[in-house]
Formats: structure tokens, sequence, C-alpha cells
């Protein structure tokens, strides 16, 4: 079996690089090859097969071409530009995130494979005038540029899977957190910031209250989840292939109380308490209130706590001191 | 003011075209110029204002850029390739219903005048796996190629409209009865034919039973909602402009009961009921237990009854004999 993933050097391509080398089986067929692809030439990953790396601009159908061959039997779509990038240059977002989804859908056609096709949808979908909670049958209604083309993403996805081009399976990712790294620019970077950073021994802003609310999942748990994904029976996703992958609702004050249970009270004297008006007007408008009861039934599973959110950030993603 | 209508050469673009001229106005403004666009030239149609025709090919940019310019304040774009060719060849539906509609707001994004623009969605984007009674929340799952591409229409016109681009409105269009003109393709022909061939003393085969229920609208209600649907302030939009038009449901029996009301029991002998296994195959996927309710909120209306729709066709449309 050979497998692609496309933005196979960003942080969930990388813990899926790893993941499916620690495992050597996907869809119950031993992997023989690997090929991340990404824009910049992703970082290598040790495996017990071959793994190949590749420049690869999705928003161009020949180079999309080069990294898509007849033997490409399971492809991640992860490739993305993000939410705050999308809104600034529409052109770069409707480029990528559209017509790019749209060229490996087209190089699919063009093979006649019918390969797996595992597509990251976003939180982001849901939005404006819909009624909580939001359930399986929300209808989704973006408020961002992102969150339009990650929509229309699934729509493509679902439309080519129906004419039997792909097997596409579509997932919305909560909010990761706890990410490793550095904090980024994007308005939810404090919903890992302020556990990561006092984990770290630095402080950390956080912009809301602590009754602010948000739905997040682990990057443990989210990795496991595009796993299974890729291996649902194709009978069983019926008619709609995209659904919300499964997270938890959490509020600041119980991620916190979490960081204490599990590191004891010190690390989140680190955090500084700061409300930061221009962060509250974006993340005011994100959706907690979601019941992903489709994905759950498929098997998907959220994290059981925000301790154990903590717990993976130790054991996974810890810089050693 | 200059009004554009795209896909002007069509059934509801003359119907539009007419009405115009006879307001003589839209939005409170008296139209000065009315430009009727279609891949062939379109019909002329008398007005008390200039009336231009143009051929225009929507998949085009350079085609779109000679139709609109910085003085064209309201744009109709009623122009698509309907469900039957669109599933039939993919590449053509996905570039005019796609790329043809991406073309219009990027020429909009280039002249940065903001006209509004009125798109003309259909009840197609339902489907698939969601609950009745379809409402405004109602997750859109198209289960054609035609449903997927007015679905990816109305989530670009929301996008474009939020980024201040255009001023849009999107409203999927019930099933048009009675239509005027010959039965076509179309899986919904009957819908029409077994109305309107008794009428002009011609037999029409009803390939459902009298129990089969559907979604309606006249022609002429189509037009005042599209009228209408001009005139709505920008500020009760709300964050979804695009909203299911209104219409009505009744099944074929209510509809033949309707022809007798009006016309007595002499033309419902010419419907031959001849059971269609590959047109029920089609229609029965069709939603029909519809709420338009935000769109009957801003002033939107259906028929009161299949009378009426049946009145309208012999008033508006009828051949004289």
């Amino acid at each position: 079996m050979k497998v692609l993933i496309i933005g196979g050097g960003g942080l969930v391509g990388q813990k899926l690089a790893k993941s499916l080398a620690s495992r050597g089986e996907l869809r119950g067929q031993s992997i023989d090859t690997l090929v991340l692809a990404d824009v910049v030439d992703p970082a290598q990953v040790d495996a017990p097969f071959a793994v190949e790396t590749a420049t690869c601009d999705i928003a161009d159908p020949a180079s999309v071409s080069s990294v898509i061959d007849a033997e490409t039997d399971v492809i991640y779509l992860l490739a993305a530009i993000v939410s705050g990038q999308a809104e600034e240059d529409l052109d770069l977002g409707y480029k990528i995130n559209m017509m790019g989804t749209m060229n490996v859908l087209e190089r699919c056609r063009e093979l006649g494979t019918k390969p797996v096709v595992v597509f990251t949808s976003s939180i982001a979908v849901y939005g404006g005038e819909v009624a909580d909670p939001i359930i399986d049958d929300t209808f989704l209604n973006p408020q961002t540029s992102y969150g339009a083309q990650k929509a229309i993403g699934e729509l493509l996805l679902n439309d080519y899977s129906r004419k039997g081009i792909v097997d596409g399976r579509g997932f919305r990712l909560p909010t990761i957190s706890v990410r490793p790294g550095k904090p980024n620019r994007a308005a939810s970077s404090f919903m890992s910031s302020i556990i990561r950073e006092p984990l770290n021994g630095q402080e950390a802003v956080c912009p809301v209250d602590p009754s602010f609310a948000h739905f997040y999942l682990s990057p443990r748990k989210c990795i496991e989840n595009l796993i299974k994904g890729a291996e649902i029976p194709e009978e069983d996703l019926g008619q709609n292939r995209c659904m919300m992958m499964p997270g938890r609702t959490w509020t600041i004050g119980e991620i916190v109380e979490a960081l204490r249970n599990v590191c004891g009270p010190e690390p989140e004297k680190l955090i500084r308490w700061e409300e930061q008006p221009d962060i509250l007007a974006i993340v005011r408008g994100w959706r907690y209130d979601i019941q992903p009861s489709k994905a759950l039934k498929l098997g998907l599973t959220a994290d059981e706590s925000f301790e154990d959110n903590i717990r993976y950030y130790l054991e996974d993603d810890k810089p050693a001191a």
C-alpha cells in the first residue's frame, strides 16, 4: 500500500507519518511507501518502509500529478492556507483551498483508480445564523473565507465520491490543543499557549476570561481519528462523507483546573490574565456546542478529560528541559 | 440604474426582463439600461428604457468583463448548466456553475463597485442524510453535481458578500410549474406537461401516481420573488444571504383536482397514467417537506393554490388556439 500525505510537513502531517511508521499498516494492508509532500520539502520520518519526501504546490495540476500516481492507495489532503492568511489573501485562499482540492480530485479522476481521500475540514465551517447545538444536520454558514473554502472542499469531496472518482472522507477538526511548538498569530494560539508555555517555564497571556468555552481535541486523538477515518468501510459512510471530528467542550477555567490536577499549583502562576478585545472579537463567534454523532457512531473518539490532553503533551511533545 | 440579466435568454430571464420593462424601476430607481446576456444572443424585449442584448460565456473572464461594467447596479445571475447535463458532463458543470459564478464575483471585485447580485440556487441543494422538514438551518447534502455546484455558488456568494465585494442574495428555486413551452428531457418535465399539454388539446404522460408530492412555484410568483429579492434591504439579510424561495407542496392528485376546478372535467382525460421507473427513481429522491421561513419573513411569497398556478399559465403563457 502506498500512502501520500499532502501537507506532510505540518504538525498533523508529521505526527500522522510517525504514527503510520509505528503501525506499519493501514486499512489492513502493510505500507510499502509513504510519500510526504508539502510546499517546502518535509522533514524525513524513520519508518520500516520507504519514505519519500517531495515538494508539491497543489495549486498547480502538474505538481499534483507528480505526487499522485496509479499506485497511490490513500491520500491524506491536509494542506491548506490557514484562516488568518486566507482572510487576508483572498486569491491565495481560493487558489489553494478550493482549486488545490479540485486539482487533487481531478488527478484522481484522470487516473481512474478511486483512491481513499481523507480530507481535513474545520470547525470553521460553522458559524452565522444556525441554532445550537450544532448537529450532523446543521447548515454550514462559515464567517471566514477559510471556512467557506473548507465547506466547498466538502461539497467537492462528496460529489467526486458520489461519482465513484474517489472514496472520500472529510473530518472537521476541532481546535487542536495542546499543540507543541511556539505561539503563532492564530487567534486560537492561546488555547495551547496557556498550558504549553507554563510547562516550559515561560509566561503566557490568556486574553479571555475563565468562562470562555470552546471545543478541543488533542493532537494524539486527532491522529488516531485520521487513521480510523481512512479505515471506515465505505458502505458505512452514507450520503454525506463529511462530518465533525469528535472533541469536547471545556471552559478555560476547566483547562486551568486540569493543569493544576496534572502538574500542581505552580505552572498556572505563569498565566497572565489580560483581556484582548481583538482576540475576543474573533473567538467569540466560534461555535462550541457541537454534537458529532455520526463520527462517534463510526468509532471516532474524543479525549476523556483535558487532563489527558495535558498528559499527551507531556508524553509526546514536551521538549526535554 | 443599469440591470444585467446573465441567462437573459431563458424562460426566467425573459419573463424577468418583461416584468422589469413593465415596472420601469427597481430598488426605487428608474431603470435606464437593461442588458440581457446569454450564451446565444437573447430575444429582444420591448421596454421604456434601453435594452441591449449580448452573448456572454461566463466560463470566460474576458467575456464576463464585457457585460459587467462600473455602471452595472444589479446583476441577476440565472445562467447555469442544468441538472441532467451537469450530471453527464462534469467538466462543463463545474466550468459554468462553479467557475462561472466565481468569474462574475471576481469581475465585481475588480471593479470595486459592490453591485447587488441575485443568484438563483435550486431545491437540488437538498438531499441525502437530512431529516424532514427542511428548514433554514438544514445542512445541504446535494445528490447531484448540479446541486453541489449550486451549493458552492451559495458559499461563494456569501463569502464575497461578507467581504463587501458584492451585495449578494441567493434564492433556491422550487420546481417551477406550470412552465410554458414544450416538454424537455428534465425528469421534472411532467410536472408542467400534465397541465400544459391537456390545456392545449394534447396528451401528456404522468409517470408517477397521484400521491407523489413535490414543492412548486408558478413562474409569475418566481419573477415577483426575484424582483423583491433584489429589493430586500441589505441589513435584513443577516449572515446567510441564501435561502429557499417560498413554494408549496402539492400531490399530483391535488394538481389534477386544481385542473378540474379551473377548467372542468375534460382536460384531465388527456393525462395518460403510465408509471416510468426511471423517472420515479430520480424524482423520488427529491425533497418537498420544506419550510422557507426566512424568505417568508423577508416578504417573498408562494402561490395560494395550484388553481392560481393554472390561472397564471392561462393568463401569461397559453398560446392562442
